[in-house]
């Protein structure tokens, strides 16, 4: 049950196969035993077994580099040694000895006598210097590091040291005299280079004007080479900000009295029913994945949790090919019993963001410049109270600059974009809440609004201009749910789990769901979901 | 993209149908409009649709009480009324009037003039009492609180009295003397009763003994009705436990630099490979859920993440009909860079989980008081500094009494509970790491062990004697890889996405998974996970 892949549980049957499969096991193991004890017998001659021969001279600080073998990386003991991140390496270490590792992400020989490596560790970057010295550098060692492949691990130890002037081409303000270069696990013919993938459309286009023709990497390239992508600065910042906006979002519930819970992804029948759902087999029985914890969060609060949220994937079968949708997001979903009025619902999305971005501007001041290196972007403009902007209003807004629109119905892509710039022309705000929807335009658990069945207790929530959070309240009386059910055309039988759920004492409710990649995306004003998802999944994408 | 259900993208040939859709929507709504008209006009008349007649005497007081009509409760208005938690019901309230809402959940009359409820809200009960009293409390009013249903929501207003002698039957040691009752939502016939689903089994012993037959809920009718048996107070703690097990999980792993992440579930081909998986089609391509989220929490790493954890459903879909397995479960997982020693991994776990014991026992105190209340257990035993037992030596140990155990297999669940009894006998501990496992049971990712490759640099953690945690330091060299991936079975191409993220550098790694449910099961040393899952799906259940 522990998350990682046990032996599975065997029938009778399979057991005697298994025993058979585990002999084989124990015989390629013995196998590997002998191949290993030649291994380690051959490198124990040497440390470096990089191969590098100078002349015949043998080295004499031979044993000051080269590949560590792997049966080294096996636990093979703990040593006490101490590594200093890269990010820590400052001029209070001047003259000091230092033990790093990270990658070698650019080599330059000068000469026979000198290289320098770029090393990086999460983001940070040092400058490390050979240079050919009696008793300390050999020209083997300067040979075998500029032998190294780029990306390749490295451990390297060495004395830092402070240089007159700044350094340009790593985020750390010393250099580390090396000592000592080992290389801990080597990296083949890279695909993308992370500097090629690093870089701003700014940085290609002033090249451009100068003569000079710079890789540019496009997005499905980026996403076929994941692992590597993600290793750009940007990439760095951009997972750190999304673990922070989570992190923001469950501090804040949790201090409003909120539980956190898991609800099945899982489900019999259709989910809340549309063709945009993946289906499966679940031991005979029709299932499919949820398309959002909208049922079972309101049947939490129906089992008296007050006030819960949620943080866990979303799946959506839809094809739509856009720069905002996806086959598999994580959703983060609120659910909450109301005393009288949606609003308080809203009140829980206005008082949640603005601390979330007040937050995010406060303490992810190092990653949202990471990001805006690459992909420049205005910090977000948003009140201390949020805007929130009656539906038939915002319609009313785009009236009045000549955009039509059926005040029944939902708004498009466009007519969201151009409203966002009217309220931002007039409310300075990028981030408001459009509320009191059409009742036609919004799920059947929507509650219709007590004075106009034809509008619905419900909102969406816009930054810069697109839409982010869904909320409402809901119906929480069994008989109408049922009905409203119906009248969308929703198979009853499929949600009667659901449904019945309200028949034992409902208070009404309601609550929200936000996109967590959107918020991300549309905080920073980035282009795409794919870049604020770390594995994305869309139509046509299954993998890495 | 938010979490919620929005109108789905339609196709260009949809939008025909969606648009005659919605004037079939729009023309159903005006019907309900003027239903609603009607029913407003009716019920403005009096504020008590309850039909209650003594007589035929109109009751003066009649706005005093009642049902109030579903268009009440449809955010009407925001009247800045102020409810009281039924919790926060202290002696210093003595003589106010408060606001609450909360639910009937038992309702006893005293003749005709007296009526006690007890009103229930997340956990917290109170004494209310009506008493007819001229211009405050009428015979109509007392016989309209007695005919509510249990677990109904009833909004109550009246006046804190601290009566002389302990209140037994509620948590609350006040009483509100009833001056208005109003019907917010009504419960239908319940199929189970909550002090039934409440009740202890030695409350049932105690009873039998003194020959009466009380009524026992068996685990399944409590799952048919998981919303009525959530409303229990050991339910109620149980999932504020298992809130807060993440929440230290989560603030651990931030304090030591580790990133929160999202990985996918939906995964090409067969994930780890193995029958027990979910299978399904993605936009014609073949598809699985996620057993773990091991592949990509290692590709997090070849990311450059450094440390990363996840928290998240995992999909099991093995035949498994025991107290501690289910099909859908919630992973805690844990992935980071090491330097040396997979010592390292198990450090982060000695840590974490020492800190965690210690919170939950600081912190969920009532929670843990409600829990034994139902389900009686001992505190667990654990250390300081948290035993780690070398496989060889718990095999020896259980040879020393007896039992033969392959010292190349794994443990049975027989041979795993009888090693926790001996290690509590001998250590004082029910929460151990057993490590350096036999390679031939663990996964092929699993490196071997520097000295001998029949075992390997892998643990399980245990708590009274039944795993919860797996975990190991993995093989990050990618021919090696392919080699165990092979001799384990598995079809390489189907991971190859998985298997080349690694030929770009990757580090020594390693790291391990925690099933949520099973740490909240044997913490509180529940006899079923079923017990700790809101919504559990089990190979035959998948609803409600």
């Amino acid at each position: 049950m522990s998350s990682e892949s046990q032996t599975p549980n065997l029938s009778v049957e399979d057991e005697a196969k298994a025993q058979s499969k585990k002999a084989a096991k124990k015989e390629a193991a013995k196998l590997e035993k002998q191949r290993r004890r030649q291994e380690a017998a051959s490198s124990a001659a040497s440390a470096s077994v990089a191969g590098i021969s100078i002349g015949d001279t043998p080295d004499p600080l031979a044993s000051n580099y080269g590949d560590v073998p792997l049966l080294d990386l096996q636990s093979k003991e703990v040593t006490g040694l101490k590594w200093t991140d890269i990010g820590a390496l400052t001029e209070d270490l001047k003259d000091q000895k230092v033990l790093i590792r990270g990658r070698a992400q650019t080599i330059r020989a000068v000469g026979k006598n000198i290289a320098f490596l770029v090393v990086r560790q999460m983001g940070f970057t040092v400058q490390c210097v050979l240079t050919v010295a009696p008793d300390l550098v050999s020209r083997h060692m300067v040979k075998y590091a500029t032998g190294l492949s780029r990306e390749s691990h490295v451990d390297i130890e060495g004395i830092i040291s402070v240089p007159g002037v700044p350094i340009k081409g790593a985020t750390q303000q010393v250099e580390v005299q090396v000592r000592k270069l080992y290389g801990i696990s080597k990296a083949e013919n890279l695909p993308i280079n992370i500097e090629d993938a690093a870089r701003s459309e700014s940085e290609i286009e002033k090249a451009l004007q100068a003569g000079e023709q710079l890789v540019r990497v496009n997005q499905d390239t980026r996403l076929n080479y994941r692992v590597l992508d993600l290793r750009t600065p940007a990439n760095q910042a951009i997972f750190r900000v999304q673990c922070q906006v989570e992190n923001i979002f469950r501090q804040f519930l949790l201090s409003e009295g909120f539980v956190g819970i898991h609800t099945p992804k899982l489900i019999g029948g259709s989910s809340e029913g549309g063709s945009a759902v993946f289906r499966l087999d679940y031991k005979g029985q029709p299932a499919c994945l949820a398309q959002s914890p909208q049922l079972h969060k309101q049947m939490a609060i129906c089992g008296d949790f007050g006030r819960v949220f949620e943080i866990g994937p979303v799946f959506r079968a839809e094809d739509s090919f856009t720069h905002r949708h996806l086959c598999e997001f994580t959703g983060l979903d609120v659910e909450m019993e109301i005393k009288e009025h949606y609003f308080e619902v809203m009140d829980i999305v206005d008082r949640l963001f603005v601390a979330m971005f007040d937050s995010l501007n406060e303490n992810c001041k190092k990653e949202l410049e990471a990001i805006e290196r690459q992909y420049p972007f205005e910090p977000l403009k948003y009140l201390r109270k949020t805007l929130r902007l009656p539906f038939q209003e915002g319609v009313q807004m785009l009236k009045e600059v000549g955009m039509e629109v059926d005040p029944y119905g939902d708004l498009n892509t466009e007519a969201e974009r151009k409203l966002g710039q009217l309220v931002l022309e007039k409310y300075g705000t990028e981030f408001y809440i459009l509320h009191r929807y059409p009742l036609a335009v919004r799920p059947f658990y929507t509650m219709p609004s007590y004075d106009d069945p034809l509008y619905s207790n419900s909102f969406d929530v816009f930054i810069r201009g697109e839409e982010i959070i869904s909320g409402a309240q809901r119906v929480h009386v069994p008989d109408f749910l049922e009905k409203r059910a119906e009248a969308c055309g929703i198979d009853v039988k499929t949600i009667s789990t659901y449904i019945d759920s309200f028949r034992y004492g409902a208070p009404p409710h309601g609550g929200f769901g936000v996109g967590l990649e959107r918020v991300v995306m549309l905080f920073c004003a980035l282009n795409n979901i794919r870049k604020t998802s770390l594995f994305p999944r869309d139509p046509t994408r299954i993998a890495p």
